[in-house]
């Protein structure tokens, strides 16, 4: 029987000893690998905070503590010790745990996460909350050096010269971002020892840890002592923002850490903590370890696709850079997830990555726009919600020719609530100057970007990560922006994106009278087509809200040019959606073959009755 | 004849010397006063930057050079310098002028603004596209101290540890944001000297100015020299991510900061240069100088408005946190202008100030709502834009009890189309969990607030600056959240907000059976009223975009609920709006009573004709 079968409560963990914590590391590391290479997730990361959550959980107490991840995608050992162990293996599957802290599924995830750069900013806000209320608790952030340098995180820490009291932020330094960023910040945080750093750091240190802790001659802390005099000290950048600097420490050593935090707990009664740790992403796990950004999300089968949009992105690109230098591809810390992997390989000059920094990715854009270049912008549509405001301010107010590529559009499946791409189209449609495209097929994906190109205006594409497996219904995108792909007299069913698409047709085919529209381009809308439909049903089919997208843009169309045409939108529902399969998300939202077969056949009735 | 009359083209100001430019500079400052005076505008940041404005256009060559405005309330003289002398008097009024910095007015604003934090990413992405496309030419930022510190700024300031030649930021350092707050970031760059410091920017001065320069006895120089070596020294946080830190410069000092300049841009040409000024916020206007916060933009009388929707914020607030102290007030560098000033003098525990980062004051907003406080966020409208990830991501979808307070929702007159509230119902109606509130008089916003609390979940109010004077239509929210104010059986007018309320009622006097409805709730949508009307031809108003507000909410409502219903649409055409009064922007956009008018007018026929 091993140590994780004796954990039913997470205080089981305080009373381990550094060799049961370590076996533990070894027990969850199995547990986690063996479960993500069955369910995918976030491999590196994941295998790389395994001894540092043990750690935490030794020294703090989370029935009351709060411990509040960036981004969550190293949550798992802190699942599994939080009462989850039975149900982990169902994480990120239908029904099963979610794959980041969800504050619905346990007391003891503090803060529902998904997204980089809002931990420090909760953080701070916990800690007024207690501080009001007279509570008595800790507040720990856990934030990756990828997302300590987004804006939110900055935000967060240069809001005050002051920190909460009993507020710890563990900085967890793990080499890289998402994909390997140059940001100046990381940089900086990682500058070596200067003179005066060393002198700062030993005083610091012997404040925290006290001349008798010290003389008490534990090993591991002296070790710990000797290796941060020849390491960097960052006492500039993070006390001056009203932490007590501590590090670097090394996040995989149970044994040190342990130590760390326990005097790192008393010191912080006084002063907010800022404890830099160092881990190995993908510790424990060999082609993890070596190939960190590749792995930092793997789908179940550890592969990578192929035949996606993505891949058709970065393809494109590369080709049409080829023609024209000025094309400039940015992303924010994925490269791989966009595609765009291939374009910096081979055009490294017209390639940017800005870390976790979408507001400046899309600004950067503008900027570039504005000085002749003719930038693409290539995020996924849930973390471009971060740069709406750039994308109205900085790129369309002044009609700048920015392209923005919204992959992982529609419903995502297993990464769940905080990452579904089905706002975008209610957040682009309004904004004045912006076209807002969506193909369905990879051929029709490359249509869009050329004519993206000779618009020069804004453009938005959104795409899910797989496309149409057929591409035949590829007419040219600037002659029919809306393409007739089966005929009907009776109702004719729109459909915005290749799953609603597919949908239609199969559907369809087995309905009298009802015909296919792939509405290739959103905004602005087609008239032409609108009005050669207007005297049968129409029923609009999207990945997105059923508020505020394409449905009701078609119903005010109508209405507002004096047309009796009935209309039906289908799309996402009034509320989030949790993880799970795609066809699970779209089953529960109305979106499948069946439910379209059902709508269809009421309208036929209530017509038929008229 | 004064030295401005000789000023024909940015050029001239390169043939005047030190005198003339500070005669020039009295000029200026009369002109941008005088005209303020009358047109309203931000009236200390102009007058602070007039020198510092001169001295740029002696350096450098506008024609080609880039000079990007942060926020761009500081644009006044280079406005007048960049040959729109003989329009400036028509600044901010109809046709005139805009009051921010604008592509489409002249070539040599470089990149249009008015929301803060975007200028060094659009700054580094020119010199990208310069550097790219083999050209040659300066860019320059304008940075107030207060958007230094915003996140988009930090994301573009870390964003790379080397950045680009012949790339100056002037961090322009008048002692205060917007309204001053306690930002960390400030207190840090204002850090005292230490040794180091001292040391390094003695070297670094030596580097720039060059041995032969100092020795030829420039006194202004000299006396810069003496007084850097007693001020502060930031080299760390600068020089670390790409820039030669230079300061600190007295920037209202023509003499000294011209010859500073010269000497920048020769080194430039080697490393970017971040150059830290020191400016007097309305210098040369006793008044503005003094209590620069309050002076930062005045409305055309320099005096306080009240009864408006903001003041009422602010006194409803502070009644509530007496009962309630769990409530706590938030804002974004704008406590004036949302009214919150009253809650920071009598509750300065209940108030925070985060100075400009509308993300992080969300985000922290949820924080503390997860810790069981009362938070409200109150920002204007178009900036909330910036925080609508936030909104999604950690409010929303936690379903945490925050309420966010859109403050100049609608259209916002002089400001002009940088700061419309034109999105807010587009952007927020599709968020699941959220109920958006549109009030009409301070009334039902303080009802709307109080309601808002007992619903412990999301809230959004947006409501304009100006209030209707009548409040004799104010059911309970809770009862009624649509009111209906007027009977009629043929067509009925839903209102969102006080102007459309105010001209449905004015316009319906005139029209037989036209029926008013006050919709003091825009989500969820009170299906029973709908209902009720569904025989009657329905006009939505809504300050707000046509597409994905208000108007196609209730299209969708009724074709999804199957009803045939007519519904007309009425609100802010798909484009951006320019500055210009209110009424002139209403009109612009149909949204007057005689639109009203011939609208109900041709429904009429169109119906009789059926």
């Amino acid at each position: 029987m091993g140590i994780l079968d004796g954990i039913v409560k997470p205080s089981d963990v305080k009373n381990l000893n550094i060799k049961q914590m370590e076996t533990l590391a070894e027990e969850l590391r199995g547990e986690i690998l063996g479960t993500i290479e069955k369910n995918g997730g976030h491999l590196a990361s994941n295998l790389g905070i395994v001894e540092t959550t043990i750690a935490l959980y030794n020294a703090f107490d989370f029935d009351k503590d709060k411990l509040i991840f960036d981004v969550g995608h190293q949550c798992y050992a802190h699942k599994i010790l939080s009462g989850r162990k039975e149900e982990f293996h169902s994480i990120r599957t239908n029904g099963g745990l979610s794959g980041f802290p969800d504050r619905e599924e346990s007391a003891f995830d503090a803060f529902t996460v998904g997204h980089a750069g809002t931990s420090i900013a909760a953080g701070i806000g916990y800690c007024a909350a207690r501080d009001k209320n007279n509570e008595d608790y800790f507040v720990i952030n856990v934030v990756g050096d990828g997302s300590i340098a987004n804006g939110l995180n900055l935000e967060a820490l240069v809001s005050s010269n002051v920190k909460p009291k009993n507020y710890i932020v563990i900085l967890n330094d793990n080499g890289m971002s998402i994909s390997k960023n140059k940001n100046g910040f990381y940089q900086f945080v990682s500058k070596g020892t200067t003179k005066r750093g060393y002198i700062r750091s030993k005083r610091a240190l012997r404040k925290i840890f006290g001349n008798s802790f010290i003389t008490k001659g534990l090993a591991g802390v002296r070790n710990f002592i000797k290796r941060i005099l020849n390491k960097p000290s960052q006492t500039n950048y993070f006390e001056n923002h009203g932490f007590k600097y501590v590090g670097l420490v090394d996040g995989n050593n149970i044994k040190e850490l342990s130590a760390i935090l326990k005097r790192v707990k008393v010191v912080a009664r006084e002063k907010a903590i800022l404890l830099h740790i160092k881990t190995t992403k993908g510790k424990g796990y060999k082609d993890a370890e070596e190939h960190a950004d590749v792995y930092h999300g793997v789908g179940k089968s550890l592969k990578c696709e192929s035949g996606n949009f993505s891949v058709a992105l970065g393809g494109k690109l590369n080709e049409l850079i080829e023609k024209d230098p000025k094309i400039t591809a940015i992303t924010a810390a994925m490269k791989d997830g966009t595609g765009l992997s291939i374009v910096e390989e081979n055009h490294p000059q017209n390639f940017v990555d800005v870390g976790i920094a979408e507001e400046y990715a899309v600004n950067l854009a503008a900027g570039m726009a504005a000085g002749g270049l003719k930038p693409v912008v290539a995020v996924y549509s849930t973390f471009m919600q971060r740069a709406y405001d750039q994308i109205i301010h900085d790129v369309c107010l002044q009609n700048l020719p920015v392209v923005l590529c919204l992959d992982r559009a529609g419903l995502v499946g297993m990464d769940g609530k905080t990452h579904q791409g089905v706002f975008d189209l209610s957040y682009l449609c309004h904004i004045p100057n912006l076209s807002v495209f969506a193909p369905n097929t990879v051929e029709e994906l490359g249509n869009i970007l050329e004519y993206a190109f000779k618009l020069n205006s804004p453009v938005a594409i959104r795409y899910p990560k797989n496309a149409m497996l057929t591409d035949n219904i590829c007419a040219p995108i600037e002659d029919e922006p809306w393409q007739r792909v089966k005929s009907g007299d009776k109702i004719t069913l729109l459909a915005v994106g290749p799953n609603m698409l597919k949908t239609a047709l199969t559907c369809s085919e087995k309905c009298e009278g009802v015909g296919v529209i792939s509405v290739r381009r959103i905004k602005p809308l087609c008239e032409k087509t609108l009005k050669a439909i207007k005297d049968t049903v129409v029923i609009t089919l999207e990945e997105n809200s059923v508020i505020g997208g394409f449905g009701s843009y078609v119903c005010a169309y109508y209405q507002n040019n004096g047309f009796n045409t009935k209309v039906k939108t289908l799309g996402v529902k009034d509320g989030f959606v949790s993880h799970g399969t795609v066809d699970k998300q779209l089953k529960e939202n109305g979106l499948t073959e069946e439910e379209l077969f059902s709508v269809i056949e009421k309208l036929k009735v209530s017509v038929e009755n008229e």
